[in-house]
């Protein structure tokens, strides 16, 4: 997650100072429910079925490098993080912006939800900075400030009935696509979209939420703020994986979203209502 | 082109009866242009340089038959015809709908147009049929009848100040991409949004536009109609390749196309404006 850190928030505020009172959802997926075509089944019925605006941001899953291995790239990797080089860039705008994006669309269009496939380079949703160079080139990867999108392109397409689906990938704005973390995409479109409407940011995992207690997957935080956070850090009680989640959720939050939501994509139909299963993160 | 036979047009017609006065461009463009770099930016500077409302279709190139080739996926062919299996389908939309498409919208956002890249998939911009099984099986191939296209969600992205830019790739509503010939999406596309707009449908060729002598590649046919049409084909003075292109254009100005335009894509500038260099086709 390279976000800026949180900052009076351009995109939270509606320009009349009116509080949004439309809903939007926006629903991150990642790589392991696109890998499985079960998964992804259930996955695009219970997102084809909710109700109102919604927008889907997902990873890129393992076909990326299967695919990659078949054309002979070799996914170089420094520190465990991958590099993105040319042929990388190359691979990842097929197979995201193409094959996964697209077998998304078709799908949710089968279902009846009218969605139309984006990279942040189309309508200029989300443009990017390549990431500078420091200790270690990570080639052509995209950051984006949490309040650096603007709303205006994405809105546009919600306003006429459509359902953005968002590829993990941005652009320069100098002709070059970049790759781009989906928990960023997510989480920057939620912040934009926060000065039109009341935004729940949905994180889909592979617990059922935030567990209170690491070794019981059943023991999920129902409702998180700033407070009960601090105290969970302060007990250890946190596995080290949920921690970047939570940290972009609360940054999230107080640049204007009006909640997240940290949860199964199986469950996903609840978590998007007023009972939720999984961890609910309000300001 | 598998274009139904040209009748009257329900897409025609502006609905008041009026005749629509705002001009809209339908460029296509084919492989050799992508397959070309030099070719390719000359073309996307002169594409962002047209005035007014546009739309870009383009063609596949050869990078699908190599990138394939890479993947150890062969092509197969019938009576010259390419089939397009299951492998084949899910390659030419990571090609075509990811890497071919972005290339384009990236490099035209980067000179300042638009551009938001689509399949027929996107928006349910373009729905397909599966071709029918007859003796041939053809496999994942989308047709589509030239007056069988909805307008409304490609009008409603021009409308927000879009640029369309499609790849030639259709799909069936139930979850199914299909390979769909460029000539037949633009052609498809400019007779919907004939109701709307005064559409000139301008078809990018290898020869500044229809040769008078197939021996002489400046004796151009400035304009035609259908008279002048008969009286080259009496004389036998069209060269083969030409001539699918042709029943093509005078379908599409026969469904309420205002003006189709065949010329080069080094030419497009001039081809789009009052004194075309290529051949322009009316009714």
């Amino acid at each position: 997650m390279h976000l800026s850190s949180p900052q009076p928030s351009a995109g939270s505020q509606d320009t009349t100072g009116k509080v949004p009172s439309e809903r939007l959802l926006v629903v991150k997926i990642g790589g392991q429910v696109i890998d499985e075509a079960t998964a992804l089944t259930n996955f695009l019925k219970a997102f084809a079925a909710l109700k109102g605006k919604k927008i889907l941001v997902h990873g890129g899953g393992k076909i990326a490098t299967k695919t990659g291995e078949r054309m002979g790239i070799v996914s170089r990797y420094v520190n465990g993080r991958r590099i993105t080089d040319e042929a990388t860039i190359d691979l990842v705008t097929m197979v995201y912006g193409g094959g996964v994006n697209k077998r998304l669309v078709a799908g949710l269009q089968a279902l009846g939800c009218n969605a139309i496939g984006l990279t942040g380079a189309d309508a200029n949703t989300i443009p990017a900075q390549r990431r500078p160079v420091g200790d270690i080139d990570y080639g052509f990867v995209g950051d984006i400030a949490l309040q650096g999108v603007d709303a205006r392109p994405t809105v546009a397409l919600l306003d006429v009935g459509m359902t953005p689906v968002f590829a993990p990938l941005t652009h320069d704005g100098q002709g070059q696509m970049l790759n781009t973390n989906a928990d960023t995409i997510a989480a920057a479109l939620a912040v934009a979209l926060s000065a039109r409407y009341e935004v729940r940011l949905i994180f889909c995992f592979d617990k059922k939420g935030v567990l209170r207690n690491k070794a019981d997957d059943e023991d999920v935080v129902p409702v998180m703020d700033r407070n009960s956070y601090r105290q969970l850090l302060d007990a250890h009680a946190l596995s080290d994986g949920i921690l970047p989640k939570l940290d972009n959720a609360f940054q999230a939050i107080e640049s204007g979203v009006h909640e997240v939501l940290i949860g199964r994509a199986d469950d996903l139909v609840q978590n998007a209502g007023e009972a939720p299963t999984g961890t609910l993160i309000r300001q």
